[in-house]
């Protein structure tokens, strides 16, 4: 008789965003007149820049030609892809890599969330809190948690708050922990960790024979100096990380499709290459980007691409700016913006962080995100992301700093 | 302390395709002046067809337009292609299915291989033997599986053989099993099932409250009447059975990468849908298919789409005749190629598979795939594709014929 996979019972039924979403169409239903404006889902909403573009098509063209179309390709991706990546996201910062270290894919959400199937199941897992929920759910799915408690925390699953006690820098874990999923410049919150901090992480992993999973998806935003763009960076990381990394926030890949993550040789535990591991998952599990996305993915690290993509972050960081200043402005703590396209503030008066949200959409037609949705520790905060138009975000933060000035 | 997933462990180092192209690249550097005509790996070969190129470029231009522009879609895949997937795969074979039913994905490798997640770790499964390995991989890496036995097969692992004694017709299991691997046309053998023999495990499973993980990926290749396109032509299926499908072989999508599964909500155990569970999967650990993408595999289904793809089908089906109909004149029993893109022969004089990969290599220049490489039941038998061009089919077929004619 077929038996389900009951760990999949354990999982919290709503999804955040498709609650977010019910309560912002039932708004607009009731109110048609009104204009609602979005800030809760970090997709991106320019369009792909003209290098991109390009590649795309001169790709296609390609597969309309029988002397240059292409078939299966290696699952780990294309060589002229991974060397791009190597050249551009990590010789930049003094890192090397092998070719073999790098494996494309079809995003970071894919690969954050299958990287727990290469690990037993009785490896404890340490996440920050509020965390991008994706990370939790597969080791639930996965069967690594116990039940959900009343305070909204997975009984086996340790929880590193970030609050604005700590200053949103996580303390290591207390307790023996073996994966740790860091994801810094962070969502929700928008803030980082120096290098300091950083390498605090990686010599606990060191010493604890635990490993650290390091999601960078939203490297491409940060400014500041101290602020690490690889963990690698970090001495000694490569034997205690893994890094992934995504082409939807850097170049608007979000409805494109891919990422790619890096498992460095020095990766070893029970005498076994990570590598290797991943190497065969991805092998077995998966069959490679599509030819067309990886030749536009190369195209981002074209100087021309480079140019274009600059402009559109600028765009968006202006649109963080903006947020950050308009709120700070009125009162609000705020937090991230600087490295991030996230803004994360704290709700006024201890207002609940769904309450908020309420406020929000009734009184101002402003569509933001629940900190709670991302842990019990995002509770009585708020997320507003940078990727509207600047034009909308200029006209949320006015109504906002109207309705609260006082 | 970090602890690995040691079913890893369990797995057969080396991949078939691995070593079949090793030998073929060994042979070609020692014999740099030889022609070597490949018909090993079940890639294609024709360049994607023009109403396809038209959708795909179409979509990058919309992707280059901020009024267009696409960011992240529904994890599940857009309904203007499960419209048309439902409207020409199912609704002609008189199957109705709902939207939601449809899983629009990167392949049917990776359905195929992350299917079993949903599923507990106690279930007992059952492949027919030669098999796409994937199917008995992937749940070893699980965990479903024992260690690998001195006869090639995984212990806990049921195998259902197909040879020539049963004419690749898989007996019902005859101990209790969880869930079933059917793959027809089949993958590697070329044979495929009749609606009778088909029924015959479907109403296995209702019997044994079993489930049937059906693999449809060649089915474009059908030409015999009694063939069913989908097994939801079977009556009940949709209480006891998935389906994969792919537009790999159908579009020449091998490098592009687009599939879908059919999650039907009669599937029901344990009280569950497993659509719901299969939704929260793709929902947590997937992102959806590239806008792009999914936009060229909705021009298959367009008339224009249809015509120039049969016209490439024909191209293939008649390779596939040319070397079935070569072999057959020279006295090799031969399978397969009526319903399929592969030709299933068994080997001269009681020669092993890989002795007989040799003589091809090194006598007459061709390539194919030893059928032992896809389970013990394999052996004494070789695969050749259809996928050349015409020219070197014939090239090949001539020269197996004169070597063998006698």
């Amino acid at each position: 008789m077929v038996k389900i996979n009951e760990n999949y019972l354990l999982l919290q039924n709503s999804y955040l965003f498709v609650e977010v979403n019910r309560r912002a169409a039932k708004y607009m239903e009731e109110n048609p007149d009104k204009n609602v404006i979005k800030m809760g889902i970090g997709d991106v909403t320019k369009p792909l820049v003209p290098t991109v573009i390009k590649a795309f098509k001169d790709a296609v063209d390609e597969m309309a030609d029988g002397d240059t179309f292409m078939g299966y390709g290696p699952e780990q991706g294309y060589d002229f892809l991974a060397e791009a990546i190597i050249k551009n996201d990590f010789n930049k910062w003094g890192v090397d890599l092998d070719l073999d270290e790098v494996f494309i894919s079809d995003g970071a959400k894919c690969d954050t969330g299958n990287i727990q199937e290469i690990f037993a199941l009785d490896n404890v897992i340490a996440v920050t809190d509020p965390v991008y929920p994706v990370y939790v759910d597969t080791n639930v799915m996965a069967g690594r948690s116990g039940n959900i408690k009343d305070d909204g925390m997975y009984e086996n699953i340790v929880y590193l708050p970030c609050t604005e006690e700590n200053d949103f820098v996580p303390e290591l874990p207390t307790e023996p922990v073996d994966l740790i999923y860091l994801c810094f410049p962070n969502n929700p919150t928008g803030t980082t960790l120096t290098k300091d901090q950083l390498t605090k992480f990686v010599e606990y992993a060191k010493e604890n024979d635990a490993l650290i999973l390091f999601d960078a998806a939203y490297e491409v935003f940060i400014t500041e100096d101290d602020v690490p763009h690889t963990i690698y960076e970090i001495d000694g990381a490569k034997e205690v990380a893994i890094e992934f990394r995504s082409f939807s926030k850097t170049a608007g890949f979000t409805g494109v499709r891919c990422g790619y993550t890096v498992v460095p040789h020095d990766l070893q535990f029970d005498g076994v290459e990570l590598n290797k591991f991943w190497a065969r998952r991805q092998a077995t599990k998966f069959n490679g980007v599509s030819y067309i996305t990886q030749r536009a993915a190369e195209a981002v690290y074209s100087e021309d691409g480079k140019k274009q993509i600059k402009e559109i972050l600028a765009y968006y960081q202006n649109n963080a700016k903006i947020i950050y200043d308009g709120l700070a402005s009125c009162g609000f703590k705020v937090y991230g913006a600087k490295n991030s396209p996230y803004v994360w503030l704290k709700t006024p008066d201890g207002m609940g962080s769904w309450e908020f949200f309420d406020l929000l959409l009734n009184e101002l037609q402003v569509v933001g995100t629940p900190g709670e949705g991302f842990g019990p520790a995002g509770e009585g905060y708020f997320r507003l992301t940078a990727f509207g138009s600047t034009e909308n975000t200029k006209k949320a933060v006015e109504r906002i700093k109207n309705y609260f000035a006082k």
